[in-house]
């Protein structure tokens, strides 16, 4: 049985919410993936998110965009920590996509990332994960040390070149 | 069995949603209401919205704060027309209530109205009932040139006293 | 006579309006579209509104974008409910024509429905039209239930497939 | 006959317009101030607008709140030049009225002032005025000089005294 | 001695410039048009500025984007009406020209038209001096039975073929 | 050694921050609290971070306000999810907080909740905790049934006793 | 001669402005503090901006609301660096002068801090200062420290006594 | 030792900081430049910062973008006087970076600039220096002649040839 569920209200949503796939992956955390709408689909929307403790779901990631119901609606139906991810559509750059997730009433809370942040929702579900397995969190340590050292890398290279020869290395690749 | 359901998240919104009873009242439709939340209690709502056809009950009018979700998914569960009332809340001056019932994905409109316009909501449902019932109309129609006459009376008293006068007067009262 | 009138600021905005008009199609109800500006055209505007009703109308469905006033101008003379469409202009991201149609006074509403909403419009006023005449109201629960299960297929095959061969698929289309 | 014409929406924003009124008083230009609303009583604005011209106005200024329509379609009937006032309503903080009144479509352009700003509402129409009577302008350059002499004294007072007793000299008043 | 001044902050904001010159143009009013800086140039604002009256410059039109100082700098030493273009730059959609052009003070209004509103800026400018010139106050008369004319054209031709058909002839145009 | 570590930038934020304290007493979870500043004691916080894990906490939740920086330094400094609460302050209603918070880039996760959503940052937390700790989560369970069962009887009380007789209780509280 | 110009829109600023003269006082660094409008005085401010290099001026902080020109226009004049100080006025919470102060074009910066920041402007004052002031230098190092200690110190007692004992000792002050 | 340090979140921001670069080459005023991560690398950011002083920086200027973090973080560790340049990332319009930015707690200012307003950064951290640098001085008094020069030579231009013939010559560049 997978621990991370994640799951969207459209399929337009795949290309940020297959990076959570991508980085559970690269963490080694078994994930299972899907579609399903809190406003097109609300009976497959209340099957997952009722039976989501008993198949043994540990972490829900849940995408949506515009009036954003989807994270809400499923952390309504489950004591699983739910993950929400703002789905930035054609209008208003996101933002009513970020108000319908992350302003949920007192009771009912859902962990909001950034506005199309699904390899950050992919990490925060790995974070969780990795309280209860060292070898996750491991990983975890492992990945912001490389970050660390590719700023550091990038860093002292702008230093070495200075701006004009970095940009003008930039464009070649 | 009521024409119209008025329904809110929380009785925190009563101040707000009874305005569209008063309305109703003065029109003489028929009403019931109620308090579900769709994020305390999804089994309550999702109950009232799949039952609101075969009750009879004709428009359904949802008032709901910040991550506003309870217009939305009473949409997506009824054929019915689905009056969003976007409460304002402590914060974000209800553009965050306004977002999350506007916003409404292609396929499950919600009717929107004002933010915290609990009386329009009222007369927007009764607009609706009186495109099948000839005394709604009627009483529309006749609410509609009273509000005319009643911004007439103003205007020429004004118009007539000046506004230095005028305005001592609406002091006094 | 048509039951629904479609009418929109500009002929800029037809892309827009004219997804009401195939919703309506589709539902099998019948609809008039037309252009008609509250700036450029308000005695157009008057005559098409206060005729609105003794034409046979039932509901109307206005689109206009910036100050959006087309919508509430309509709605200040006649009876019937009134749906607004607020259309995105070059600036603003639609922000100017949502608040323009959907923050009406007391005493006139304006259904709103969302930015570039056309579809959702059309949707609405079946929903109304709906309430007396069953044939609609059926194809708007067959509409829904195909809504649900195009969700659920799509999400069948995610689940199945996984996300890297889903999207290479998509390409492919 | 008078010169300008005040209008508002509702006598709730007569607070806000009557500082027209006032500095138009002190600019010794006749108006005349008076209340019609286009949503509850359209046909009084339009046959005030319509009339403007052979009425003998030179400059309308119309202050309206929230979906505030009230000077654009007033200047939607009328080859006169219309100054709009933004009325801060309860929500929204005045955002609503302000893109209401300012974005009006090309063709039909209303001349916007501040949020609320009923005074430079009525000096805007004076300076209108003052191109042909130059008696208006006088004042209007004495105004000016006055605004700015009383800056240099508050000026000169608080670099004499310092911010402290200026403080507290302002707390007695 | 043209009646018009046309200004902007600089040469980047002159297609959306233009269109006020060209608006003038039609109606046939004198104006002249140059390009000057509060921040770049300030002295040859304040020149411009304060020689305007004597010059005999009846309204000045000023355009500028971002922190959008020049028409509010034209207005404080002036005492003719100052019609100010908000223009959109990279970032922020042309909200902060707007809100930098019409919350000015008390005392020192400017008339502000629509983001990147060049043509409504040189209309509101043509009503002004059309108070005193009757050739133009026809002329703009004219103007808007055009507008209500092409409405009505393009209107009666769409009820007439459908939207079909009339998207199709459009994008043969 | 406590479970949760409650943190916050100042003393001014401990009304909406006790709120997580209370939730997590209330689910029978250890937590501690204190202050530390991103900018005025990062050392403190530096300290704080890297010693989280080998301290034995399992979950951080960190209020701030204004550009909140709090939340995020924390995540950059420690693989423990970080929960962050964006507090409002005086200015731009709690926006410049969850801007600062939630917009975290690629690679630093910061789970937010609502503008002054202390007592929700205290459920997420419990709901992380819930996962390896079964009492927890039973807990976390009847809270959300004891939230349905609130929500259902003020909505039968309401059904029973009418809006006007519902209120009039409520103002005798 | 003053090291720092201290320098407001209007008296209505003062509460704020007075906070950069009293951390001024603090780390002992020479100011003035007047009172001068973009407006409504601008001679006054260009006659400032002109003189203030060889009046011996180092620094200029310059507050100001809504439409707020005066820092850009200062800026636009004078050599030296300006830091503006955004006050909030009745409406849009500050981000009109946000917007109008820090949006400045290419080559005129305005150095801002936060809305009503006038504590942060005369630190930034300070800090600049102290670049060729090493006793200015060190008052700011222990302003920092002292920051840092209260910080601790009030975390440290939060831990010891918790938040219940914490906040009843707050009200008891 | 260089007077200037340039610091950024990600080489994504190069093209933006690197204007700053260029000015201060222009200016003649000795740089470094590097780049170094708030919440990526934090260690590198604390070495950085607490050496600035001892390494000889007069002045850091540091662009992030999202929930920008850097500048405060290192205003958080230095006495020295930091510029904060607000970088535009995919969403919000750079809104995000600008609060992050600007809205610092009093005892920590950014003298924050336009968004992507790097050359904005580099002429102010020059304004700064030019203030115990007389060379420095002369040529920023230099550049702000030849920006009106620019002005002035464009406004003849326009004035002269019209902007008909302006803008075909400026298409044939």
């Amino acid at each position: 049985m997978p621990t991370v569920g994640i799951v969207m209200d459209t399929d337009a949503d795949l290309q940020i919410m297959k990076q959570a796939a991508e980085i559970l992956e690269q963490f080694n955390v078994d994930y299972e993936i899907s579609i399903m709408s809190a406003h097109r689909s609300p009976d497959r929307v209340r099957e997952y998110a009722t039976q989501a403790v008993e198949r043994g779901l540990k972490v829900i990631v849940a995408g949506a965009g515009g009036a954003a119901h989807l994270p809400g609606i499923i952390a309504a139906m489950t004591p699983l920590p739910v993950i929400g991810v703002p789905i930035k559509k054609e209008n208003l750059d996101g933002l009513d996509s970020l108000y319908s997730i992350v302003q949920m009433p007192a009771g009912v809370p859902v962990a909001t990332v950034s506005i199309n942040g699904g390899r950050n929702a992919g990490i925060l579900a790995a974070q969780i994960v990795s309280i209860f397995d060292a070898s996750v969190r491991e990983r975890i340590v492992t990945y912001k040390k490389n970050l660390a050292e590719e700023v550091a890398e990038k860093g002292a290279l702008l230093e070495k070149i200075g701006y004009k020869e970095y940009l003008s290395r930039k464009e070649v690749k």
